[in-house]
């Protein structure tokens, strides 16, 4: 079986149970939040073998990650703590419609603080892909040190390295730094997955043709550029291809849905899919995340995504959608 | 009516539902926790006007404890938001018997950064005494600095101060800062209200005697000594006196009895109470708050404390008590 490898900084999520705002709501439910950790639970309950590598505070939210990243069955053997930060927390408030306020209490945290060095002391070897996002590139000098440093020596080793760009203008110190920092770790990268509207951001157009080409310039051999609810286009070397996306009914919450969208890709291409068929797994993945309530909760065993795909594909007019 | 200042920092306190431990909790409920806060709300209920000068992150957190103080009745001209530095926080369990567990989000909080040259904008002519506790002196070197700062221009501005000195030996580098700085305090002073086992860390014996030569020595007019369920003891150069606690059948939670205590003490010392009746109403208000969970919803106020001042004084043999 081919492993895995995630870095990111995974975060207790406060939600309130209630509609208040985040000033007034009394209660909170908690659970496990963040980009890379949506990303590793879907690749887990596809069966797939992830590792994660993140730094977490030695306190009650750190423990509480740990263990329940082991619960959903990663690997946690390369989750460090650091005593001297917290870890990383977010607060999310529960809307009838449109986006939910969202808070971060994350500046300063351990990972925030995270020792450039840890990447030479682990094994690279170990691993046949690495997954990483935008977002530690943002939080801090050394989360973005950290990144660079272990995506070039994870193309030393030979990883093949996909990279969601997974763009947070609130994290960045500007706009600027945010597209040329981006852009410069697109260069390492073998797969590169923007939605078009940061493509629109990253090099000026939603075109999803000219951003692919701009990137195979840049020195990316596949591009998955998502679409929304239109689906997803990918191209490589030899071939283009629009994979329109399901039709969902009513959306309860996105939050996840590019993450689930990138562990449909990543266990994709782990599994050799033809790009087709990687494209409505993700697709597919992201179309069930949007009718659940929560970050990862509604992300899909490989049962259950057959399920869905099959259902689909029966009341759906097939050529309509592959 | 006169005016109390108060300083220190304000918390959202996390509070689990369950009996389940910090990491394993699911829901936490939102209140309001710090010992100078417990003391205002408990002043406020009195009817006395107490202003509290902090400072807060510009987050959830903050606002929330913001307008919560002001609900409460308390003066938030002095609150100040600082967007760099995040609220500081607190979790607690729920426990059948014993102590909760205790965890401390806020190293590194708006608070523990605060500006030392806050205390020079502030017209300490517009109040008449200063409540500060030993928290302050231990969270940062800021915190520490600004403490003597204003306890110094406090006493230039012929307030009358008082010191509660909360040891918390968790959140101090090491045990001599914290009986060193302590001491040095109090030399400021005008009232000390140690427990006698404070007494004990702080300069060698719990006995109350002891303790109160050793810090009029140090130049403290005023000495109120905690003993617990045993009561209080009070000497000034005129006069000693131990008043015994009252009955307390079931002890629910402990938290926020020793800031009752201070609210009673600093109300009587406002009120111009005789020594006698400032200390039996510092342990009524303590007796009524170890019987209430929370860290300051027990806090009586002057009905709820006269009721159980009569209460007491009918079911008991006067002659025990008075």
């Amino acid at each position: 079986m081919k492993k895995i490898l995630l870095f990111g900084e995974p975060m207790a999520l406060l939600t309130t149970t209630s509609y208040d705002s985040l000033d007034e709501a009394e209660m909170f439910k908690k659970t496990l939040a963040g980009a890379e950790v949506n990303v590793a639970i879907g690749l887990t309950r596809l069966g797939h073998q992830a590792t994660y590598l993140t730094v977490l505070g030695d306190d009650p939210w750190g423990h509480y990650i740990k263990k329940k990243l082991y619960q959903e069955g990663i690997d946690t053997r390369l989750v460090y703590y650091n005593s001297l930060f917290p870890t990383g927390m977010m607060m999310k408030n529960q809307v009838i419609e449109g986006d939910p306020d969202i808070y971060y209490y994350r500046q300063g945290s351990a990972f925030s603080n995270i020792d450039t060095n840890l990447i030479d002391q682990i094994n690279l070897n170990d691993f046949d892909q690495l997954h990483i996002t935008g977002i530690p590139l943002a939080l801090s000098s050394k989360t973005r040190e950290t990144s660079l440093r272990l995506v070039k020596k994870a193309r030393e080793a030979g990883l093949y390295i996909s990279f969601d760009p997974n763009l947070r203008p609130s994290l960045w110190p500007n706009q600027t730094t945010m597209i040329d920092t981006t852009n410069e770790m697109a260069k390492y990268c073998n797969m590169f997955l923007p939605g078009n509207n940061e493509g629109k951001i990253l090099m000026g157009s939603d075109d999803p043709e000219k951003i692919a080409v701009y990137y195979h310039q840049l020195g990316c051999d596949e591009l998955v550029i998502k679409l929304g609810s239109q689906g997803a286009y990918y191209s490589s070397k030899n071939e283009t291809l629009t994979v329109p996306g399901f039709n969902v009914k009513k959306v309860i919450d996105t939050v996840g849905a590019g993450d689930g969208f990138a562990a449909g890709i990543i266990s994709g291409h782990l599994e050799a899919l033809c790009s087709k068929d990687m494209l409505i797994r993700a697709n597919a993945i992201g179309a069930i995340q949007v009718q659940t309530l929560g970050d990862n909760e509604g992300l899909p065993n490989i049962e259950e995504l057959n399920t869905y795909l099959k259902k689909s594909h029966c009341e759906a007019n097939p050529e309509s959608w592959i």
